[in-house]
């Protein structure tokens, strides 16, 4: 059920990770985030910008084969690297692919597919990352709800990148008069973002997960992530797939 | 059993929430800091400056209930109030008082205590608030051990102040040369110490605990809370008790 918030009393907090999605999460009152800047949440915004139909979002690797056996285009990520047997993982790149127009892709990949997972009690859901950021925050603007902020992490660990993201909306849904109740996980998150707008690169250069993906040349990619705004589709889940 | 690290490769993480410390705690290899500014982990630095011999963190309020029945002092707090049978809560002013000197005293907090409890599979568990600040940064240099800064947090939800003390924290232990490791938790936690240190104050002014101590007309304790390293003792977790 739809539960309607009185206007001018909008809160927006921040779950740092999906193990805390419970603790955070308590009625159907506001719209869930699904935070994965590098690289699930990126890839996605990427995909639809490139006209995929759906993206259906799987937790394990046995469900991704299991879709695939089916045949399904699959993709698989597993800490960084495209899982044996898959031609995709995560990276934005792969879904700009002409082949992919107006097709169904199931995805699995380490943080960003369980926290949607984890979400999945909530009546809306979106897919947030820098790509489509504007897209978020007016989406986020104009519905009558508050705002979850959920970032996938590293492995149920805090991560900057998705703080960040979850700093930028809580910045300039802030400027929105509407939404007056900033928990303090928005307000470190805003904090954050402030300092870091400037020159996100530099403000990352020493968070683990750039690092982790440096290691695997993944720079280009980590670059492309940090692009504000490129793309103006708000992916929702909806039945058991992300549609647009 | 103690696990001895290499020299020059310590780590600093933040765990910004008690339910997170499963997630964090791996082994034996890091003295682990509790930390609830407002107001559990200040009030009993303030206890050990002030001659108590001991204190006995108990999770729940029939627990402590049980030692009062035995004759003990004890102090309970929930939602920033005293329990009602108690005569003392968490207010640090309650522990300077010339009485207590030498005593053993039960405490119960809303979060402070049950990160304590959380904290017992770790061998090295020390107190950390803003009062012992230095003393705690000197403590941690000198162990040849990790960090794991836990956060009590507000009912397993992130909160500022104590994050904000995380940061300090890894804010003077990173100037350090041996502490090379910072994770992400510790870079967001001293970006924010960075930004609120000339005056926490105003930084914390809408933090969500801050407001809920300023309507129990505790603004009193938050400025006294807000001092830095005015105490040099370190509370450690010894057998069943705080000692210093």
């Amino acid at each position: 059920m739809e539960v309607s918030i009185q206007e001018n009393e909008r809160k927006i907090e921040v779950c740092f990770t999906p193990a805390l999605f419970p603790v955070y999460y308590s009625s159907n009152d506001c719209v869930v985030v699904v935070i994965d800047v590098f690289r699930a949440t990126s890839a996605i915004c990427t995909a639809f910008a490139h006209g995929v139909n759906s993206i259906i979002p799987v937790s394990s690797v046995s469900d991704a084969i299991a879709y695939k056996n089916d045949g399904y285009i699959a993709a698989a990520e597993r800490s960084g690297e495209i899982v044996e047997g898959f031609d995709m993982g995560n990276s934005p790149f792969s879904y700009m692919d002409p082949n992919l127009k107006g097709k169904d892709i199931v995805l699995t990949t380490t943080n960003g597919t369980k926290a949607i997972e984890r979400a999945k009690a909530a009546d809306t859901i979106i897919i947030g990352s820098f790509l489509n950021l504007e897209a978020v925050v007016d989406y986020l603007s104009k519905k009558n709800k508050n705002v979850l902020l959920l970032c996938a992490g590293w492995k149920n660990r805090f991560n900057l990148e998705d703080s960040l993201f979850a700093g930028a909306v809580s910045h300039y849904l802030s400027e929105n008069k509407t939404f007056t109740g900033l928990a303090d996980s928005s307000i470190a998150a805003r904090a954050l973002y402030r300092e870091a707008k400037e020159d996100m690169g530099a403000f990352l250069k020493n968070s683990s997960h750039r690092k982790r993906l440096e290691r695997l040349n993944l720079e280009k990619d980590i670059n492309f992530c940090l692009q504000k705004s490129i793309y103006t589709e708000v992916p929702e889940f909806k039945g058991n797939a992300l549609k647009i």
